[in-house]
């Protein structure tokens, strides 16, 4: 059997991390690299990534995906340009129309049911009429706050209400990420940006709350978010930011699932930079209240860009195996390491 | 569309615990019990769990699954008589030519490759033959030694070691498994027992090990089991049992599968009655040592009984919606709680 053929598309943070894990990898090559940036462009991926290329066939990193890609040109492409559906939509339905499988890391794309239903609908259909599939994953959503819970509710009977906390260190995170999540502003300058709404914080609640009901079989009337300042007792420096005292750590993000008119879905996603500086430790969390009542921690938290990596590349051969159409991580088979050479988890 | 028909072939604590749950499900309707226990045989299984009928058609419980059984008599089968492959085979093969999907109890069929491959192979190409499909569940092996592991290792780019552990009290079990687990028994009793090979223990290590190997990619050379006596310091009494310090509390029982001539996946199951007395802390535990790490646990463990039915019922739906043939947890969508209509879940 030939080795499967990968395209990624967007060479920042996530992309270049898959390509550094799937050159690990056996049964697999990456035959092509899309990405805009002007410092990347007609590069050699290798050199892009400080790797080796030993005998591998050169990558020429192209900044149009028409230069790559032609109809079966390769078995899936990973798209890690968006968060957004609506933005990734263009480009995934190119991708379709190509007749290959696709894997977003778009936090939306997670459940584009929830905030995008005639999107979806739209990409199932296209993606049927090419007999490829569309899957959108990452670490959150698309695990921690969702699959897992999801996950662990097969072992109840019961479910009568679900919370989960997700911990977290910005600290690693660059100057965009700071920005992001204002990290250093004054409250000041906090309620003037969620005024403006400029405030990005984390992109998935509506995704994982809506994955976890439908998943279930609730009904959610209505999602709320609330974003509060983690303002900070201490002084706080990392490479990338600093923080005075009374100033913003990070943000909290908490969302609410609304079922029967009450949240029996909740979430609670604090990210600051050192929690460790007020001695928060920082873990995954799941409170499940059912007939059993589960409680489970992972700690430290799965870590976010690790994950999301990870989490694309071990999909790679559940979405080649998967019928047509847009799939969801409730439709898959559950996500695994591969450690082998991964041709042999195709099905035949 | 109609109800989903289920007949359920064993009615001891778990195919009882089944119908409990199923008759607080809409959309589905249990068609059939088969039981050769002569207290319950031929009273209507209502009468038997304690509970009222209202307007439900009535089911007798009878002798002979011929009785019950005809071809596409109902959707699937829950049967819960087993714990070896080679006596559930020839019941499941009694159902799948009856063109029925099952699901199993029996430990060892979570994952028959392990220990009964030409059976597998069997009873996959019956499966096949007559359009319907098999698995076998239950929370360990099935989930929490297995499943969730393999699901954490989904956020792995590589994975170097696997460590589990699930310590678990057994008081709430009655004389059969404190007989089983050597409960009160003194060590020579116990060595008496090993040499003889009459102590049970936990079936399912040999089945939870070649899954985890089997999904990541991993070669297994060997598994190795041992067991070795908890032994009690204190007095401690149960209704079912009654251990004196220096006899056994239970058993600790541990495997190791071997890759590349290493114990890379162990595993680690102290069973015993009142674990508290001498403070140990029930629990599930899973160490990922890989990039990243992963600790995980739940506390206390997810209960095995409650556990076990909860994942026979919600898996229901995956195995009808199922491509014909054998199937395990690897193959599946992960499972859930079914808080809605069970008819939802099914693919059109």
């Amino acid at each position: 059997m030939e080795k499967i053929k990968v395209v990624i598309w967007g060479f920042g943070a996530m992309g270049s991390g898959m390509a550094e894990m799937l050159l690990k990898k056996k049964g697999v090559d990456i035959v092509g690299v899309c990405d805009r940036n002007e410092s990347r462009v007609n590069k050699s991926m290798y050199d892009v990534l400080g790797l080796d290329r030993g005998n591998r066939p050169e990558v020429i990193i192209k900044e149009n995906i028409e230069d790559i890609i032609s109809e079966k040109y390769a078995d899936v492409v990973l798209l890690a340009t968006d968060s957004f559906t609506k933005n990734a939509f263009d480009k995934i339905k190119f991708i379709l129309e190509n007749k290959i499988n696709v894997i977003s890391t778009a936090e939306e794309m997670a459940y584009p049911q929830a905030q995008s239903p005639e999107l979806a609908k739209e990409m199932d259909r296209i993606a049927k009429e090419n007999g490829v599939s569309v899957l959108g994953t990452g670490i959150n959503p698309g695990f921690v706050l969702d699959l897992l819970i999801l996950a662990l509710t097969g072992t109840c009977e019961t479910v009568e209400s679900i919370k989960a906390a997700r911990i977290n260190d910005l600290s690693p995170f660059g100057h965009a990420v700071m920005e992001e999540q204002g990290v250093g502003i004054t409250k000041e300058e906090f309620e003037k940006r969620m005024e403006k709404d400029s405030l990005a914080g984390h992109v998935g609640f509506p995704e994982s709350i809506r994955m976890i009901a439908d998943g279930i079989g609730w009904e959610v009337e209505k999602i709320e978010q609330t974003k509060d300042p983690i303002v900070s007792n201490t002084e706080r420096k990392t490479k990338y930011a600093e923080v005075k005292p009374g100033n913003l750590a990070g943000i909290r993000q908490r969302g609410y699932g609304y079922v029967n008119g009450e949240a029996l879905i909740e979430m609670d996603h604090p990210q600051q930079i050192l929690p460790e500086k007020e001695d928060v430790e920082t873990g995954d969390y799941i409170w499940i209240k059912g007939t059993p009542n589960i409680n489970l921690q992972i700690k430290p938290e799965i870590p976010g860009g690790i994950g999301t990596i990870a989490m694309c590349v071990n999909m790679i051969p559940h979405v080649i195996n998967a019928a047509p159409g847009l799939k969801t991580m409730l439709d898959l088979p559950v996500p695994r390491a591969i450690m082998g050479d991964m041709r042999d988890m195709i099905n035949k």
